[in-house]
């Protein structure tokens, strides 16, 4: 036998801050654009789509399935649009992670512009490459790993996104001060969700701030040191909160960072008074952080947890503000855990 | 606006020559190892396949579809494969096409193997990380590219291959000969089909040269200076050719090399002496080198081409064999062509 090792290339993604969508025009042949929006954006912005061809979906989650795909693949077909254009989604994170998706299959890969117009979008669904669509009850079961040529934050988007979704994504940005930052936990805590809603030049900032910690994790763990599973704080139980109770994501992650916290406190000496801080500032930015839930049911699906390898789950603890490790956790601890202390 | 870019990281894929596939079983977690194969493959070589579970499919083109891809899909879910997991695709061109695709969107990718059984699969279909599924009568209009984690050559395979897979094969071979190696073509002008699949030596060393030189044609194209379109060699008017009259792939590209020969000596000065050495060569092979065709029927479908970019068409021509370069040929003087030389 006879082995030989062959190298293949990385490459580099670009990110536009602080950009105006019709820079969009700037960064590829403007004949060969084609958007994917949801009928929502497209409806809210309609003046910044008048120059290109416009794939419009229903991008609700439960349509963000194959099924979609095979509509968008079918209107990239009419358009004949081939390698040498680039498919710019313009959304959510339903429409980036689908957008990404079809990009990554459509004739081995079109090229990929990404505009995300919600918070969530701008500080975690747009970041690091990972698109998909759900199967069935699963989510994100069949997708890729594929880079846009960049990302453009245009914060104009943010004026018409309602209440709700700014909630819903303050949660994986206190998520991303919990595991990263003190700085920025210290900074949210003097202020609170109205204050970003109606301050754009705090809000660019923050989002900025975000970008380079979700980035930084990525770029990271490509060299396998599972510093993105970090990015999971607050998820284990939250998945399993919101699949049992159909909360909003940012509810569900925020009661699962509370729960995270007090695992913290219990095994890991993380001290009481920085989860209170924690607890007060999700209720700062609307966040609930407590839900009275099934701990049977609850623990049934965790164990389920695809993060799951072997008899224990890989937890993400914090040991102070701002500082988290994995550690892992076996399904005995938990289920005690469970039965004292949640 | 502010800007910054991001690099990110590429990969390494490991070929194992004149291996047995049993070596797989050393190449991951036992555990963990789930193969993809077709039928015929499996029933001609049953005891390979004890060890791991299999699905099975039918792998014929027909079927390289995303509905087979939905199946397959279903199948992992079964299995409770995850991540941690590596498919390992046993089979032709078809089977490692689908099972690149599946393991590069199952859960954003789990690990892959390939174990190519064709000649055509292991000089050229497994190498390069390209792969795809049909969308009606387009062939891999949908795909990805995916590193493998390893390219194994299990040379007891070609014992139940049919020869007119052989025959398919060669004209890969002989395509590589004829843009890259003058020394390989002068090798195989020396020889005949018979020999090599009589002779397991001599394949073992022919099929490694082939992978040396399709590899370096891949990776040197990641710097994007369009080697990569060199392998395009005879398959402009050879797709056209096949799409027409449904021969075998390796017949259409024999044909539609003969094509490219007759167009380089027209316009490239290549010598009308190496254009019979080439015709000879794919005799010997038995390959076809001429059909009568419907001109006008196959320039509109050259006119549709996916290679094509504004009002020509990038042509591979050969200055001399061995010696290839891209040419840009307009419509108008390819129809010039087509109406007098061919
Ligand atoms: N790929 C990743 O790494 C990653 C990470 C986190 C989440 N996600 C995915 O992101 C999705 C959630 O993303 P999301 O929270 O952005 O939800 P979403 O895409 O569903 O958008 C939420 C709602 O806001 C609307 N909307 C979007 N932009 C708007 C705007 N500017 N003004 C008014 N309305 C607007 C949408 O129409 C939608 O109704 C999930 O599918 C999740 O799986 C992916
Ligand atoms: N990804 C790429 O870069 C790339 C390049 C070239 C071709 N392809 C794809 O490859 C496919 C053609 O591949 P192929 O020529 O290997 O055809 P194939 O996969 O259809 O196999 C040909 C036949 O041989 C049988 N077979 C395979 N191995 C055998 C063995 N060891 N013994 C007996 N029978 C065996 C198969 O069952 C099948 O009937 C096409 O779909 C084409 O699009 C892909
Ligand atoms: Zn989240
Ligand atoms: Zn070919």
């Amino acid at each position: 036998m006879k082995t030989e090792a062959v190298h293949y290339e990385g490459g580099l993604v670009n990110h536009y801050f602080d950009a105006n969508i019709a820079f969009i025009n700037e960064l590829h042949d403007a004949q060969k654009i084609v958007i994917l929006t949801d009928e929502t954006v497209f409806s809210l912005h309609a003046s910044s789509f008048q120059l290109f061809p416009v794939i419009k979906i229903n991008g609700t989650e439960a349509n963000k399935t194959q099924q979609t795909v095979d509509i968008i693949i079918n209107e990239l077909l009419n358009l004949n649009v081939d390698k040498s254009w680039m498919l710019v989604a313009v959304g959510g994170g339903v429409i980036t992670d689908m957008g990404g998706y079809v990009a990554s299959i459509f004739k081995r890969g079109i090229k990929l512009g990404l505009v995300p117009t919600t918070i969530l979008g701008m500080t975690d669904a747009a970041i690091g490459g990972k698109n998909g669509v759900n199967v069935g009850q699963y989510k994100n079961m069949v997708g890729t790993t594929y880079r846009p040529q960049y990302i453009l934050f245009d914060y104009n988007f943010l004026q018409t996104l309602p209440k709700a979704e700014w909630v819903n994504g303050f949660a994986e940005i206190i998520k991303h001060a919990c595991i990263k930052d003190l700085e920025m936990f210290n900074t949210l805590s003097k202020n609170n969700i109205y204050y970003y809603i109606n301050n754009i030049n705090a809000i660019a900032n923050l989002i900025e701030q975000n970008v380079q910690i979700k980035t930084s994790v990525v770029v990271n763990d490509e060299f396998e040191n599972g510093e993105r599973l970090l990015l999971n704080f607050g998820h284990t139980f939250g998945h399993a909160i919101e699949n049992l109770y159909h909360l909003p994501h940012g509810s569900a992650i925020s009661i699962g960072m509370m729960i995270a916290c007090k695992i913290s406190e219990e095994i890991n000496g993380f001290y009481s008074s920085q989860k209170e801080q924690v607890a007060q500032l999700l209720t700062q930015y609307h966040l609930p952080i407590k839900i009275s839930f099934d701990k049977k049911a609850v623990f049934d699906l965790l164990v389920k947890d695809k993060k799951r390898s072997g008899n224990y789950i890989n937890f993400v603890l914090l040991n102070a503000i701002g500082n988290a490790a994995i550690q892992k956790i076996s399904f005995e601890q938990l289920a005690d855990l469970n039965e004292q202390i949640l």
